[in-house]
Order: C-alpha cells, then structure tokens, then sequence
C-alpha cells in the first residue's frame, strides 16, 4: 500500500470531526504559567479501545481506566466512553487504594460537569510518584477546562500533558472518504503524545490519545490500536520498556459520516486505517524518542535478516539500550564494535561471518569484520543529521524490525541524577 | 561454613606456590610508562579451567585459547596448561582468520622462551577491537617479560592489564593445609583481574587469571570456576553482560603440597576449596564495579524474596542496569520509584502490594507503597558510604541474589561519549 492512502495535515487530538479539548493550569504544579490539566471530549459516548503498562507495578489511573472499560463491556481494553482527563505534575501512583478512589472522584466530577454518566469517563497521570493527588486542583480546573473545550483545543491539551518533554508532540492525517466506503467525506486520525519512555519519576511516563471520525466497533479499534502501538510507541526506547502510568487511548467517533457501517476487520477500508494509525502513532513515537531527556540525535536503528520478529526486537531493543552505543553517538564515534557488542548479548541467532553493520549508511562492518571507511566523512555526517541511522543485517533470516532512540548527553545525567543538587 | 575456613592476604595471581608472573611494556600502546604485558607462568603443567565469554562475537585469543583446551583434553574448559600471555591495547577482536593465526604464532614465541610445548600457552587480548595485532610488540615483549617472572611479579602483571582501569585488581586467600587434608601445609588462592563489564572498545573487557596450589582435576577445576564465576564476575554489570573477549583462566599446581591426592567433590575439602575461590572472584568482581568507569559508588542490588534464582537475577540485573537508577545514586536520590519501576519490567512474578524497599537501610517502600523517610539522613548516607546497598523483597518466594553495579555520572559519559571530540 502507498503512502497515498492518507496525507499528512495540521492538527493533533481534535483533528478528527466530533471531539473538542482543552488544556488549562489547575494547580497540580506550581508554575502558574504550565498547564497541567487537559481534557478531551466527544460530542457523543465513542468506540474506546486502550492499551496500557506491561509493568507489574502499576499507578490507580491504570487500574481505575481499567475497571471502566471492564464495565462497559466486560473487557478492560475497549468500551465506550465520551471523555478522558489527564492531569501531569503528579502520577498518582504508588497511591494505594486511596489513588484509586481518587480517580473515581475525579471521574465523577469531570461527568458531572460535562453531562455525560461517570462511567464514560476515562482517567490518566503523570508525574512525581508516591505523592498523593487530591481533589483541590481537579475541583479548580476541570469547570475551566470544561469551559475552554473547542475545536483547536488539541494544541492546548498536547501542552497541557507535557513534564520533562521540551516539546508538545501531535500527529493528524487525512484519509479520502471514499477509501472507506463515504465517498465526499474525509476521514481524519489525530491524536497527541507526552513522554519518552522515562519511568516513573522524575515526571516522564507516556501518555497519548488518539481519536478518529472514522465509524470502528470497540473491539475493531483495539485490534488496530494494539498493532499500531505494538509498531510505534513499544518500539522507542529511551532507557526502559514501561512505566507505572503509560497509557494510550484511541476514540473513534464516527462523526466523518455518521450514517456510514463500521470499517470492519478484513477489507481495504480497515486496512487503510490501519495503516493511517499506524502513521500517527509512528509520528508521535519518534516525536518521543527525539525529545528524549538531553538528547541530541533521533537515533533510528534499524535490524534485518533475523531469522525471526523477536530476534530483530531483542536485537534492536538491545542496541538502543546500549548506554555505550547511546553515549557513542553522542561523542560523533561511529563505534560499530558497540553495536556488534550489544547484538551478539542480545539472544538473537545469527554467526558473526554474516554480520554487516552500517551507520548513516557508511559500512563499518562487513561479514562481522572491521571495514575501512572515511572518518571524517562520518564525523561531517554526524554534524550535519539530527537523525542517526544505525543498519545492521543479521544474515539470519527475513524479519526486519525499526526501534527508536536517543543519544546519551551530560544533559541526560544532569536532567537525570543532578535535580537534587 | 564460617568465614574462618580461610584468611584474606597481601598478593595476587602468585600468591600460590608454583607461579611467577611479570607485567612489562611491549609496545602496544605507545606510552612507554604503561605496561601493556603480562605473563603467568606455572614452574610445571597445571590443572587448567577456563570461562570464556557467551557473546555471539568471539575475539581471536578466545577462539584460540578455546581450541588450545579441546585439543588437550577434548573439553574447551578445562585442560593442562603451562603459560598465560595477555596483552592490553589491542583487543586481537573483528581480525577473522588472521587474528587466530596471529595468536598461534603468539603462543610459539612464548613457548619458545619459556621452554614448554606451545599447546600449554593460553592467551588472552584486551583494548581497541578491529585494529590489526602485529607480531613485533610479542617479539619485544615476551623475552623480557620471561626474564621480569618472579615470585613478586604478580602485581606488575595486574598493573599490566590495565585499560580504562583506575586500579590494579588482585585479591589473595590462604587455607590451613589441615582443612585439605595437607596438615602442615598453608594452600593459597589468588587472582588478578582487569575491566568492569565494559564491552569491547574503548578499551575494555573483562580478564581474570586465578591460581592455586591446591590439588585439583581439571575437570574439577573448572566446575569450582563456573561456580564462582557465576556468583561472582556475572553477577556485576556496569553496562552489559558480556564482551568479545570476557576470559576468566584458573590454573592449579598443587605445589603446596605435591604428594597430596586431589581434592575431590562432594568432600568437605572441595567445599572449603570452592569456597575459597568464590571468595577471591567476589573480591575481583567488586573490585571491577566498584572501579567502573566514571563511578564514584560501588552499588549493591540484594534482590530477596524472589520466585527462582532466575526471577531473584532478573530483577537485581534490571535495576543495575536501569540508567535511571544509577544517574539517581550519582545525583544522591533515594529514588525507589525508579528501582521498583525496573523490577516491574524485568519479568520477575510478584505482586507490587508485597514489595519492600531499602535504600542504604532506610525504609522507602513497605508493600508497594511510599514510606516517609529522612531525607536529610538520606542525603547524609550518601555522602557517606562509598558503597550504596539497594535491598529490594519481592515476597514472592525465597530466591535470592546480589548483583554490583556502579553509578552512572557526567564522567561515564565523558570517558565513553566524548574520547574523539
């Protein structure tokens, strides 16, 4: 399929016909001049589908969204659901019990004042962990928020979610009507993003919505959400895998051409969203992996010939954690021994007379031996692209994967082990 | 068995009677004022055990010093050896075919001055990988370094392995020779070692050398080497597991009491042996996190209540390697969101309501949740200790582990990121 199937546009969480957000300063920090509540709303109850953290430890939203979908349809990553909340600057995690009866609080009072029932509400946090959250700033800014919903308040809301993130992330794309069977409409898929896969404290877990007007049963929408987050958000990694708090949710409202039938599983129409979701999500999760904490460099490595999908992940992953690789490309090293390194702990099968490795498509490495290339080319090449490729072939077999990362800086370690001091 | 079946002392790999050793400067490196060889040299053929890294990519020297043990007993752990040759500056690594050539000529220089059969010589390289190692620096080196063996050589040996290391390694045990079945006698263990878990380049891998003049069978040998090794040198993690050229040599001379049978398994001998040798590698290991590059804290991760030894090393591995964890120990935070987040993900089974946490005693967790600590005693401790215990009880089982680590500062960074700019 080409790229044609959808374009590129403005815009993030409200991008798709029949949501409205907002984001506004509530109070959970004390910078008055840093929103920290955003809000997204749908004109009617959606198609809700979520994923959530693997992490055996997880905070109350986790639990309490949960428990929501799980009553609405008796299965915990899909329902149907008219408005999710999200405040950063405290993650209401390590919480207890007492976390969770907040949310429900907080759920309550968001339906209150939109008009919508208790249990159609969803709940996220990101923050500092092991403070307790309480009810003043909700109590504060959810009428504001509820007043400032509009239209163009996806911007506002991306903002409103962001912690250590140097930048709001969203993604919109269009996709022609008649490619889902509503010839004259158009059909959009937006959503917003926050965090680089940081865990836990200090403020950084992932957060992100994802709404569509396309028409997309519950259960339909988990299915295209799972893979696409399986493709985008669970392939960038900064310095681990999961939080207490991550959390992606996608709505689908339908609203692009109400009296349309849902895009259903196993036609053209389906896999054309599929993969308009799939770009959004990829969008946003290199928009993370590039603002990962003090980086430099997006650092796309890219594994091929594995002889099977989890050798090329466990090869990539490995890479991308790799604080020797990270903190090469830092340095403009072109440091394939590194790379060969992390790929051969990795627990993928391959031999090493089959290995080649490029970087910023020099060959440094041909059939597992050290290749002869122009180092100051390299180091121009460093200089000049804030997006690092990093290509190793396995020679093992047909699966290929692409993880996303970032460099490792003395900001990462300032950012990171410095606040304190 | 109490610590008492063995006595701490002065010296290094020849502590133990029927070993000389000399480190000299052969011309790897150009700093004429840094060793770069060290030669072992048991006075007759010795019980030989080795551990050789698990990364798919191999150096030379342990391709070679592999088929030098198969050839002379058919195992590629254990055989009968004379020599132990191991050059720093040059990893001998990413060099094929040539590299193993190179390291057969090696060994018949050594043999050729020291007067044994080229099949009783073991090698072991370590520094930059892909770099071609020429012959010359051996034929420099190896006639002094043979003429330097002595008694008291073991310390210029250890100096001579160095790469990034701050510090020589070297640690010594002696038994009472009545606890070996030896009355009379004073049975030594000792061993040097050199790295931090650093792979490849720059400059860095792990080599240890052990001796003793116990009696042992190879076979024997290497089964108290695996032991130890395995709770000991593959408990420390600074960035990874393992290198092109991890190597650990253990050679047995028996010379402390040469009319002695072999010590046998499953005798209380064997138990004090092994637990003499666990000992000396704990000693190194330490040695090794404590010495990583750019630490200032060596860190103790004591993962109890575990399901399995294999949940017990998972979780302890995933907090030593957790970025987040260490940048927070560097920055002085006793930061328990960032180690339980890493147990979360580490696939360890548990369940957060039965998690504790201490960080250097203090209580920061009780069943998964925050506990009010002293900061400012916090603080305090870290300014203090020059070794932070993180003591982490899933109370999932009785599995128990301990894995060391460093922290991760501005100057890990330095010395990894930035040696080219």
């Amino acid at each position: 399929m080409s790229e044609n199937v959808f374009a590129y546009t403005d815009g993030g969480v409200t991008a798709a016909q029949g949501f409205r957000a907002s984001g506004v300063h509530a109070g959970f920090r004390r910078n008055t001049s840093k929103n920290d509540l955003a809000l997204v709303v749908a004109d009617a109850p959606c198609a809700t589908a979520a994923t959530f953290t693997q992490n055996v430890f997880c905070a109350a939203p986790v639990r309490f969204s949960r428990a929501q979908l799980a009553a609405s349809s008796g299965n915990e990553h899909c329902g149907s659901m008219r408005a999710v909340v999200i405040n950063s600057g405290n993650a209401n995690a390590a919480t207890g019990e007492a976390g969770v009866d907040l949310c429900r609080e907080e759920a309550a009072l968001v339906s209150d004042v939109v008009g919508c029932a208790p249990d159609e509400v969803l709940v996220a946090s990101t923050g500092v962990i092991g403070v307790p959250l309480t009810m003043a700033p909700f109590k504060q800014g959810v009428p504001q928020a509820v007043a400032a919903l509009s239209k163009d308040g996806g911007h506002a809301a991306a903002q409103a979610i962001m912690t250590t993130d140097t930048r709001p992330k969203e993604c919109a794309v269009t996709i022609d009507g008649a490619r889902l069977g509503c010839a004259g409409a158009t059909f959009a898929v937006g959503g917003m993003a926050k965090g680089s896969g940081m865990i836990m404290p200090n403020m950084a877990t992932m957060i992100a919505v994802i709404t569509t007007d396309a028409p997309v049963k519950a259960p339909d929408l988990y299915a295209l959400l799972k893979h696409a987050v399986g493709l985008s958000f669970n392939k960038v990694t900064v310095d681990s895998d999961t939080s207490t708090n991550d959390t992606c949710f996608m709505l689908a409202s339908g609203a692009a051409c109400p009296d349309a039938q849902p895009v259903e599983p196993g036609t053209q129409a389906f896999a054309v969203l599929q993969e308009a979701v799939c770009a959004v999500c990829t969008s946003l999760a290199r928009q993370m992996a590039r603002d990962g904490e003090g980086a430099t460099k997006l650092v796309d490595v890219v594994v091929t010939g594995a002889a099977s999908d989890a050798d090329a992940d466990a090869a990539a992953r490995t890479i991308a954690n790799s604080p020797l690789v990270k903190t090469a490309i830092a340095g403009h090293d072109a440091n394939w021994g590194r790379i060969a390194g992390a790929v051969g702990r990795s627990g993928a099968q391959f031999c090493q007379e089959d290995v080649d490795i490029d970087i910023m498509g020099l060959p440094v490495c041909r059939g597992g031996l050290a290749q002869t290339f122009d180092e100051d080319e390299a180091l121009r090449l460093f200089d000049e692209l804030d997006e690092i490729v990093i290509a190793v072939d396995l020679g093992a077999g047909e699966a290929s994967t692409t993880v996303w990362t970032c460099d490792f800086t003395h900001d990462y370690i300032s950012i990171n082990g410095d606040y304190r001091t």
